[in-house]
């Protein structure tokens, strides 16, 4: 690499980290390219140089935050007894554990829209996609007569409805829960969607 | 009724329809009173003679939106088999059918935060609780046992799970599903949610 290459990928460093560290504060609200700038010592205008627009830098955020749940939840899944329903309980009390000690970086994740026409990139979707193995995996030893499309469909929809207990339960508005009682009880609906599917499946 | 109070009585009315209009077209970020001033033709002031701020003017938007959501939980209760876990499937496709036609009005009830350090007034938490009854009742009907709190923390589950199953599914972003085939895992999620929860407590 030249030198300025270098130069290039460590100032690119840093606004990934700066860009983090803000978001992590105070959301998506809270990134103001300008002080970044003004954090890593580049000329405004340099910003651009270093990323394409502001969809690429918080993507290149959510891409870290994403590393850090696959290992969250990878740990998750090797800690514990190996029967898929208790695996995929864990995924899911290890998701909410990470939304809780992520809150903001995580709800960027869900908030963030791409500048209008602009689609999200492939290599962005293909990181969250690829996260779903940790669901899909249990459910394929559970459910070994399904197909790979139907297993998808049900990842999705475990994945879903795990979210939205997590999601309204750490909202501070109508629904708040202590996360203690939150994991308590996606423990009962995760177990329990799971249950019953087998029931229904045998 | 003096004539001026009738006059802002009818004004706030037509004040709260247009901003409902605006944010049926362009969901929150959509709503400017400046806009909604001119359309009903009174000042840009005088529109806070009409509601308190911004926050309230929402939550009357809101208010109207719960009042509909309402009524099709209502019905989606009362037209099928009575079997309390019927009920609460149809219930959950209500659910998913009233957000996909009223997406952005639906959207707002839950993006909208009040302005910092200003409480939600009791009228619109009493109005989003009570909609809960819909779940609660066949719930209460199926755990007999169970007492209301614990009535209350499954209903709140079970919404929050469907909840996020109709979330990610409406959302035109990472897993976007046709409703058609939304409905149909939203109603294999929740009977199995339910199926899982029954066998448990039997």
């Amino acid at each position: 690499m030249s030198k300025t290459l270098e130069r290039r990928a460590k100032f690119r460093e840093e606004l990934i980290l700066a860009a983090e560290r803000n978001m992590a504060a105070g959301g998506l609200a809270g990134l103001k390219t300008r002080e970044l700038a003004r954090e890593i010592g580049v000329a405004n205008g340099a910003v651009y140089n270093l990323v394409e627009d502001v969809d690429e830098l918080i993507l290149r955020v959510g891409s870290r935050t994403l590393g850090r749940l696959d290992v969250a939840l990878s740990t998750a899944e090797s800690i514990g007894p190996a029967s898929p329903r208790e695996t995929l309980v864990r995924i899911a009390i290890a998701y909410c554990d990470f939304a809780a000690e992520n809150l903001e970086l995580w709800r960027a994740l869900f908030e963030h829209r791409m500048a209008p026409g602009k689609p999200v990139p492939e290599w962005a979707i293909r990181e969250q996609m690829d996260l779903f193995r940790h669901i899909y995996r249990p459910l394929a030893e559970l459910f070994p007569e399904r197909t790979p499309v139907e297993l998808g469909v049900t990842a999705r929809s475990l994945f879903s409805a795990t979210h939205g207990m997590v999601l309204l339960g750490l909202e501070q508005k109508l629904i708040a829960v202590p996360v203690v009682e939150l994991r308590k009880e996606i423990a009962i609906i995760v177990g329990a969607m799971i249950d019953g599917l087998t029931a229904k499946a045998a």
